[in-house]
């Protein structure tokens, strides 16, 4: 069994779209074993009316972090709150991992405080999956550390090729570094320093070099790093301008009689095409670095969304993702150290 | 007359794509007075094969920048090139602007060489307009400083303003701060104080506060500042994402005889939709901050595309883009001289 713990409160649709998600996620893995977070009085109806939860527990707590505090607020004041209390079950070793749609910010705070920062990590990271023309790439850091140095970058890419190998089915997943440019002179400082790091056979990192914005939807990389800034800006841009198109595609069939005719007929093809980038399919973004799993879900997402996060979480539960990432920070520090060892 | 100098042999498609997109300016504004620089075996059968530029000037050089060099090996090496000519036609006083497709990072040094930068001016940016839900949106910089600081971000805001007017029949543009959150404790310490300068009343800039990513594409804000490594990720991540759409919905439509039909059916409201993203509609990013007009055209683009840089160079100079930027840094430079004082 794996045991995660949900935070019912979090997100635009909580505790209904927490609650299916879970019921879909427990369908499709009957080796889930969930406990909800929250008000029971909310919870309870709906697990009554659940296919496969009308056993699961229930944390009960009538408190709970609100979409617009500041982490800082969140963490003075929710020590009782659905949020920080099924992070706890983590930190407190009765639960695998924990999910919650809630406060990103808070989120990040309260984990970091409770499952602490892993030994050797500098900085924990976000990190999430997309969909590019190809498999879908990982990128990180998605907004956790708005400036980075090379060592962090090197972190990164070693948290996220354990990341990618725990949820896909690929050995020696490629690592690009984003950059303005291709060529080996470009960029900030760091960026040329983590570029030498990541290079070193010893690392044993597939390391193909810097990648542009442009390459983020290629999906010829498999893990794309960055600092924190630019990747939360990259991720949002990428999501404005694929929202951008959908809608004025939707308008456009709307638009005339024959254009609607033309969308009935080319519906099924289009369908594929949707379901191919359906952004719910990736939902699910990992704070990596951390003694523990804890996956932020969408805020806006749907049941369907929620149950991916879920998922998510179980299959790093499943896949050793922790002492993996522990492994291969250990190994790092010790590659380090011998170099300094060699230089002196 | 306005008087532009055209790099004929930079870009993919030169010198034929440079002469047929001068030939449809021309066209649209017989005021201009063209001179082409490059190879005159070349062009000259081309200018002979056009409607509107048998009599053109040509200033020959066999000397060309190759796409591939960095910018320093271009300077070194290119002072005879078609590009260092055509801009020395500006600095010289002999054209009121230059237009090249060629390489971007040559291209900047050789105009910051020949040019030089504007009194008051701290960095040179490159800006361009890029199209949303509403109207264009302008966006600086595009990658000429890869870190910036409040004082950069505040004289791209002004720089911004001036283009924006210049090219666009709206008075006061709103600018906003591109980061990671619109509270206004996010990001990066120089953003928030160029988000407090900006916020100056004395200023007289119409600042809406900070934009996110997915921002860029809603057109609520007419400019959007960041520095150049944010601002070509941004670029590029966008034009990635609508590349792809573009592509998997064409590969839709062909997937069956149903969707093609579908698509035929569709094709006239589709077209307006493409037109209104079409990249070459928004050709032509801008040197700004240089004591002369340098437009850059996108490489890979065609006549059109190539006619519409040509366009941007010379409203520019219609407008009196290079006075009025000057008038804004030197008030600027007013009042925070003033606030020095006041506050000594």
């Amino acid at each position: 069994m794996v045991r995660i713990a949900l935070d019912a409160m979090g997100g635009d649709n909580a505790p209904q779209s927490v609650i299916e998600g879970a019921d879909l996620a427990k369908a499709r893995s009957p080796h889930l074993d969930i406990v909800f977070v929250g008000d029971e009085a909310l919870i309870r109806p709906l697990l009554d009316s659940s296919r496969y939860l009308r056993q699961a527990e229930i944390l009960h707590t009538d408190k709970a972090v609100f979409p617009t505090e500041t982490a800082s607020q969140a963490v003075r004041r929710g020590r009782e709150s659905s949020m920080w209390l099924a992070i706890a079950e983590v930190a407190g070793k009765r639960a695998d991992a924990v999910v919650s749609a809630g406060n990103t910010g808070a989120l990040m705070a309260m984990a970091k405080l409770q499952l602490r920062t892993m030994p050797g990590i500098t900085r924990p990271a976000i990190a999430g999956f997309f969909p590019t023309e190809k498999n879908a790439m990982c990128m990180l850091d998605l907004g956790a550390n708005l400036e980075c140095d090379e060592e962090n970058l090197v972190q990164f890419a070693l948290m996220g090729r354990a990341f990618y190998v725990s949820l896909m089915d690929k050995a020696n997943p490629s690592v690009g570094l984003l950059n303005v440019g291709e060529e080996e002179q470009k960029g900030h400082e760091y960026l040329r320093l983590a570029a030498q790091q990541l290079s070193h056979p010893e690392l044993d990192v597939n390391y193909v070099g810097f990648v542009e914005g442009s390459d983020l939807v290629r999906g010829e990389v498999d893990i794309i790093v960055t600092d924190g800034f630019s990747g939360n800006i990259a991720l949002k841009t990428a999501e404005g301008v694929a929202g951008l198109f959908a809608k004025m595609l939707r308008r456009s069939f709307k638009g005339s009689v024959m254009a609607g005719l033309g969308y009935l007929l080319a519906r099924p093809a289009l369908k594929k095409f949707r379901t191919k980038m359906d952004p719910r399919r990736y939902n699910g973004a990992v704070f990596l670095g951390l003694n523990g799993i804890a996956v932020k879900s969408h805020g806006g997402t749907d049941a369907l969304g929620f149950s991916n996060a879920i998922d998510v979480a179980s299959n790093l539960v499943e896949h050793g993702f922790i002492p993996d990432v522990s492994a291969a920070i250990e190994k790092a520090g010790a590659i380090r150290e011998q170099k300094k060892i060699v230089n002196e």
